[in-house]
């Protein structure tokens, strides 16, 4: 099928590019699963607007609801294969669907990096966070963890302290520097130099065990490891990721390739659903002018 | 009063610059009237995860509510004067109160540029708009006129044409460039030599009375003159705005001025609430992480 605008990802940046795009009056095209979004299983309470904590899911639900109503064509699929064809681009879905675009919005977004213990996965969402700044204020006066040696983790172990009333940073060494790392014992985070083993609980998180069979009796866990962005598609489209596997993009969200747009996280940190959605704008209305210009 | 972050302006964009600014745990002040946002008086249906049209007014009314929940201070007044005194900034608004910041957003918008014809003011949000990016689609099937002679009049006579059955352009000779011109006559446009005189209706836009006393029968009047953004004090803070009135900023959304940042509409086009978000979700960050650096 041709089509001006194919955009690869139904998270909250994609979602609301296709808006904009689909407003514009060209053919738009969004392909991708919700649930696949980083913002799916969080609850969302500093989005402009919005008054949380929502459930990311409810969003990407409404969204989805606004995409179909501006005309798009919502397809709740992967993208297996993306690669050019001259001035176009061939996009291929799981199911075999083919669309032949004019423009292509890469809004793959992220997968966080998970710890894989026991107890991880039962509790995201329930005491299990992988965002600080996101979830912060659902730990006002409780205890938790910081997991992680890098500087995300330093920075959440230090904003943890202005909530939680205890704070451990479990950390083999931290790398990140040592003005961060110093902040965060100065602000009162316990370090605690062995691995995690495995997360307990009932419905929610109640301790964390360590690699010394020691147990802390805890109500939350921010693995703070990172995230490996889904840029793996940009290079089929003879677009070579940065170092960081992060997509490059200028003021207008284009890429260095012609017709190829990117925005929301696979852009670069802070990974917020605000900010993702201000860039998901942006190159919804570019990707558009774009497919406009070369008819 | 001493204070981390003063944010000037609550529309959308400042008050999610607040929102991650208290997040953060450093003191913040938002100062604004959300009525004076041009946000305020729009209908939104663009906005990801929020289905519409909804008010504006009213998604400020619940962005006050996530300000202060998260324990910023909400002046509801306009800024007198600010300015500059050593590392802080002095803000004083009209009944007399002063704050001192260690850093401040500019989140001040822009004012439309208005016609200034009987009936424009009675009929906003009734059949007059200043966007047609924003409100295009409640035109579907009816009759308009945009009103302006530079590019953004070309582009919204032009994308009216994908809505309206009938679209007048009413301009005393366009200065847009002539492919954007030909496009839009191309597409079907009527363009009319005449100055604009009267909107006229009874509850919502029925017609427009031109200069030669002719009358459209019509539904909606898109004014689009541009706008006039609200820079006037960033002078007062040591920061000269660019030459057409817009702020300019990197991308942490930082002036040259240290401590001094800005966002949304002030910071130039798109102005769309989505955008603004996003911008106001930087800034409050990098305000925050500004004044902490200064302790």
């Amino acid at each position: 099928m041709e089509t001006d605008v194919v955009v690869i990802g139904a998270g909250p940046s994609g979602v609301q590019a296709a808006i904009y795009a689909a407003r514009r009056k060209v053919s738009t095209v969004i392909i991708g699963k919700p649930s696949n979004s980083a913002a799916a299983d969080a609850r969302i309470e500093n989005y402009f607007g919005v008054i949380g904590p929502v459930r990311g899911r409810d969003l990407l639900d409404n969204g989805i609801i606004q995409v179909k109503s501006f005309g798009a064509e919502f397809v709740e699929e992967n993208v297996i294969t993306a690669e050019r064809d001259g001035k176009s681009f061939i996009i291929r879905t799981e199911s075999g669907k083919e669309y032949t675009a004019k423009s292509v919005i890469m809004a793959t977004g992220i997968s966080r990096v998970k710890l894989g213990i026991p107890g991880e996965k039962e509790f995201i969402g329930r005491g299990v966070s992988y965002c600080s700044v996101c979830d912060c204020n659902f730990f006002k006066g409780k205890t938790v963890a910081v997991i992680g040696d890098e500087t995300e983790a330093a920075m959440a172990a230090e904003l943890m302290t202005k909530y939680a009333t205890q704070v451990y940073w479990i950390t083999k060494g931290p790398k990140a520097v040592k003005a961060l790392v110093d902040r965060a014992l100065l602000a009162g985070v316990i370090m605690k130099d062995v691995s995690p083993k495995e997360i307990r609980g009932d419905g929610k998180v109640e301790s964390l065990v360590l690699g010394d069979d020691s147990e802390i009796d805890l109500d939350g866990v921010f693995i703070e490891l990172g995230a490996k962005s889904a840029a793996d598609l940009a290079m089929d489209m003879d677009l070579m990721p940065e170092m960081d596997n992060t997509i490059k993009v200028d003021a207008k969200y284009a890429t260095k390739v012609p017709g190829l747009f990117a925005c929301g996280d696979v852009v670069g940190k802070p990974w917020q659903v605000a900010r993702a959605v201000g860039q998901g704008c942006m190159a919804g209305l570019s990707a558009a002018d774009y497919a406009k210009g070369t008819k």
